[in-house]
């Protein structure tokens, strides 16, 4: 059962190397907009929580979701809870939530591939011999979406963005400008986090 | 003095949508690049650091760096400040770092387009007229670099990523795969961090 949820060219080109872990969130992704019946998003109104977080392998998967869904994390759409899982909730505030999650039996066949020897030899993606990160992808490809991810709806999902403002000023210190959220006082002036001393 | 760092359309694909930002974001990477003399970041090499925050607008600059240097969200390359700045730090551990900023002057004289108007009545950029988008898009490639940015070296910048590793274990409760760093112990066990009900 070969999907057809494969990434464009763009994606690849976007993440920087070719990998199995971008095509699984790409496709991750692809289902959960299907799931949800909504478009890839263009502006500012549907969200991505991966599960991963620092300091281990396959955190790839979160640039094809950002690919396949348009939940960007430069729009402020993705954010990771660091819970170090690889599994992602979506969310589109009119329709509802849902959850994908790699099955454990998906990630104990997927890890025998040769690509991950190398990959814990401290061999960068892109310096893989072609044929064996080609050999992985494609099996990632020939896979059913059952057999690698578990799904559950999260009808009671919350999550509510903070509310925006254009409002800002110059820092009283270094004059450069700070969306009014980040100011912060001192001395009586207002000024940058870095400019305060502040941690935050 | 027109700039030769245009996004290419994969990047707007990738986005979402035509903004004015992205753009910026890309440029900032571009120069950011060719200033410390490294190729676009294919694997875990290069990171960058942009000062923007959350509830505020032009985070879309980010995607755009993103883009432009390959210092992915999913790659674990780059993390967001939250100081509200229109700035970022582009570090590589074998050169040096810099960081970028916006002019508040550029950032004046942007501001007076009319795109901005519909953005602030809360228009989406994909329902703004294309006109007006493009206007403000091309204004914004028809500045100099030296107009919109400034420019300051980073030596003493000092930033380490954390060990990673590919230890991993099932989370007793839940049966889902953990990466080792984010395992919590509870009655003995060893858990997921949501089913630990720790908070982190």
């Amino acid at each position: 059962m070969k999907t057809t949820h494969i990434p464009p060219d763009w994606a690849f080109e976007f993440h920087g190397h070719r990998c199995p872990f971008m095509p699984i969130g790409y496709r991750m992704g692809k289902l959960a907009l299907e799931y949800l019946n909504v478009e890839r998003e263009k502006d500012h109104g549907f969200f991505v929580f991966p599960e991963i977080g620092e300091g281990h392998p396959q955190a790839c998967m979160a640039d094809g979701m950002q690919a396949a869904t348009g939940a960007t994390y430069g729009k402020v759409l993705m954010a990771k809870t660091f819970y170090g899982k690889l599994a992602a909730t979506f969310f589109h505030p009119q329709k509802s939530a849902v959850r994908y999650s790699l099955r454990p039996e998906f990630v104990d066949a997927f890890g025998k591939f040769e690509f991950f020897a190398y990959r814990k030899k401290g061999v960068e993606p892109s310096q893989i011999p072609q044929k064996l990160v080609d050999e992985v992808i494609n099996w990632v490809y020939e896979q059913s979406d059952d057999s690698m991810f578990k799904i559950e709806p999260r009808p009671d999902f919350k999550f509510v963005p903070v509310k925006g403002s254009f409002n800002k000023d110059k820092c009283s210190i270094c004059s450069e400008y700070v969306f009014e959220r980040y100011l912060r006082m001192k001395d009586g002036k207002p000024v940058c986090i870095p400019c305060s001393g502040y941690e935050k």
